[in-house]
């Protein structure tokens, strides 16, 4: 073989191994690699393996120094595309406001999505580029990107428009979701909401190709289960995956929903109880915990660990957005779901890799095995558990996107 | 006047107003000044006021643009020196082991002891450097440093030691305390330590100012009141002030022998209860809190909203130390106790600054007045809020200690 780049000097590589998402105890089987080598070609990995067992020729060599190497992170769940801010929520919040006071005082998501509206295409992506950039920062290298704060046919297309656009000003690889988030408070508006998605929104950034998923807010005061079962049909129809936001707050339904119609990821499930972990566990859809939501909002964070021991696949996501988690780093969603969702170190590891690639539909990358994209972390570390150890600062050294050092990262806080 | 130094394009300057700890309901009022100039002479402010009130000279100008400037923060607790690591440990408790079952595997406090004890001065300087440095690039400018890794006589003013020493290779104003940590096992090693304590360590580490502070480990499974009340009495006479750690897992009397005998503050507060609290707000020592700890070990964060609707004096600090307290930021310590310990933005600030210097014993500092030193944080944001709302992204743009831009700090995320 005669590769493009060799990295040398990993005193420690782990990976998942792959191709498909890894459940209960299996999220905890990490390949583990000491004195190892990466070769890149054409932004892909060639061969991974101990570096004595390298006897091939590449055009350069990076030695690393003795440095831990992981798969980049992958960040299945944000809103990072937003206007305005959020500070007087977060300030009524801590002194005791109930959301529907913040509302009453013109804050609220329909702030947000006020702002977002009123701001330019060249704003929104303006706005958004340092915030994907610190989630690059943090070792995501692929994001996912919801609209769903426009609330109108023309204002999601807008959003998704804006996503399409940031995708070429940043290193990062964003895949856009289309978010269908909160309905008119007018159940005759509501309905109409409901068709203009299923007539217009969804079949125009279906083939537009401005999103590859549908994604339904499922609550008692969002969307209800029948709704969302109509726009999901509506979006497979249309060839999109489909992925929810459900059991936040109440268990209506959305869990059996999600899994019934194949939905990719079911996410939030800070109320999921044993009904909906052992539904989970018994399918194909991943179960994404946001930790930053429960940490801000100071609801009770998802039992990852419950879902784990009965079987499921669990991701974790920042779900960066102004209001619910104003999280800028995915490995901090990581350090997170240790603390808050009783995920041990490998698991969260698993669930911001492997399982978040598989939680996107994507088999290529997550994971660091030969024909896998070249998309890696370097920690400041030589063991790879300062990611999920390290609180406050950020462990990641380097950022690799396709084989090319992206970004730097962090700095050094241990050894 | 003629000035050293003036800094203008201050958006927001906001501040609380001393010199002495704000308690209760006047932990909120902050000192808001929009447009403002900072004239700085000597390293201390020499003047505060709106941009267009200045009609005096400086020798140099600086303009910010734009930017919310807030007074230094003050890490009144932190562990900073150590070597070695508790990765172990960290997975362990993942897993669901007890503590001892973590000492019994050669892991807890103790692993730490030996790998302080068996590391050269150098060694442990250089591995403290990059710590404070993180501490300083999230705001902090006065940091204090416990000694208690050493457990006897001759490691401890080693390690107190390594701290003056570690005072040259900082920017960070540095204050050292010696920490008397955990027992020995032995009843009659115990008794001896207190008398080796009494009277070795505390004469020679006040006589040679390694110290300014006294702090004991109360605790049923740590010292004992009695013991502790030995201790701070001989620091006392040697004219140290005394602070302790206390009421994290039991309440054993240790809030009101601190306050019975004047100590700056009582730190930790998770087991504290009405009597407690109240004890604290009818005293003038300060209550600090530590969110990290809360967070990493999964205890119940102490109840900062109670203590400070009751009239106390709260004030917030990293613990920075590898078996409770990974969390390598100041600004993150604060962001946390909003979220975890019921502490409004504002009241975060005023723990954060002023409180948490006179939990040092320190006036002039923790807040923007004439005469106080000239250590300061300039915002990425143009709000001060952003200060305590980013979670996993620095918010700090540059960090100035006595008149001098000394660090830069995070990466903008936020407007």
């Amino acid at each position: 073989m005669h590769a493009d780049q060799l990295i040398t000097g990993i005193a420690q590589l782990v990976t998942a191994q792959g191709p498909h998402a890894r459940r209960g105890t299996a999220m905890s089987e990490l390949h583990l690699l000491p004195n190892a080598a990466i070769a890149i070609s054409n932004g892909r990995i060639a061969w991974v393996g101990p570096e004595h067992d390298w006897h091939d020729t590449a055009k350069a060599t990076v030695d690393l120094q003795g440095a831990a190497v992981l798969p980049g992170l992958i960040d299945p769940h944000t809103h990072a595309v937003w206007a305005g801010n959020r500070l007087a929520d977060f300030e009524a919040r801590a002194r005791g406001a109930t959301y529907e006071e913040m509302l009453a005082a013109g804050g609220g998501i329909r702030s947000t999505v006020r702002s977002t509206a009123a701001a330019p295409q060249q704003e929104l992506i303006a706005l958004a580029t340092p915030r994907i950039a610190a989630l690059v920062r943090s070792g995501a290298t692929t994001i996912e990107i919801k609209s769903g704060y426009g609330f109108s046919v023309a204002a999601e297309l807008a959003m998704l428009e804006a996503i399409a656009a940031l995708t070429t000003q940043t290193s990062a690889r964003i895949l856009a979701t289309l978010l269908i988030h909160i309905p008119p408070t007018d159940p005759t508006e509501r309905r109409t909401y409901i068709e203009q998605v299923c007539t217009t929104l969804i079949p125009i950034a279906a083939q537009r190709h401005l999103a590859s998923a549908v994604d339904v807010f499922i609550e008692r005061e969002a969307w209800h289960c029948d709704e969302a079962e109509t726009i999901f049909a509506c979006a497979q129809h249309h060839g999109l995956a489909i992925k929810l936001h459900s059991d936040q707050f109440h268990s209506i339904g959305g869990v059996e929903l999600g899994i019934r119609m194949r939905a990719l990821s079911v996410d939030h499930l800070e109320a999921a109880g044993p009904t909906q972990i052992n539904a989970l566990a018994a399918s194909n859809t991943i179960a994404t915990v946001l930790p930053g939501v429960s940490l801000h909002l100071g609801i009770p964070a998802a039992n990852g660990r419950s879902l784990i021991d009965a079987g499921a696949a669990v991701a974790v996501a920042t779900d960066l957005n102004p209001g619910s988690s104003p999280l800028f780093s995915t490995a901090a969603a990581l350090a997170l779901a240790v603390r808050s969702n009783g995920l041990t170190p490998q698991e969260a590891l698993t669930a911001g890799t492997i399982n978040a690639a598989c939680a996107l539909g994507l088999h290529d990358r997550g994971r660091l095995e030969p024909g896998c994209l070249a998309d890696l972390l370097v920690l400041h570390s030589n063991d790879w558990r300062d990611l999920l150890y390290t609180l406050g600062a950020n462990p990641v050294r380097e950022v690799w996107i396709g084989g090319r050092k992206v970004q730097p990262g962090g700095t050094k806080v241990t050894t």
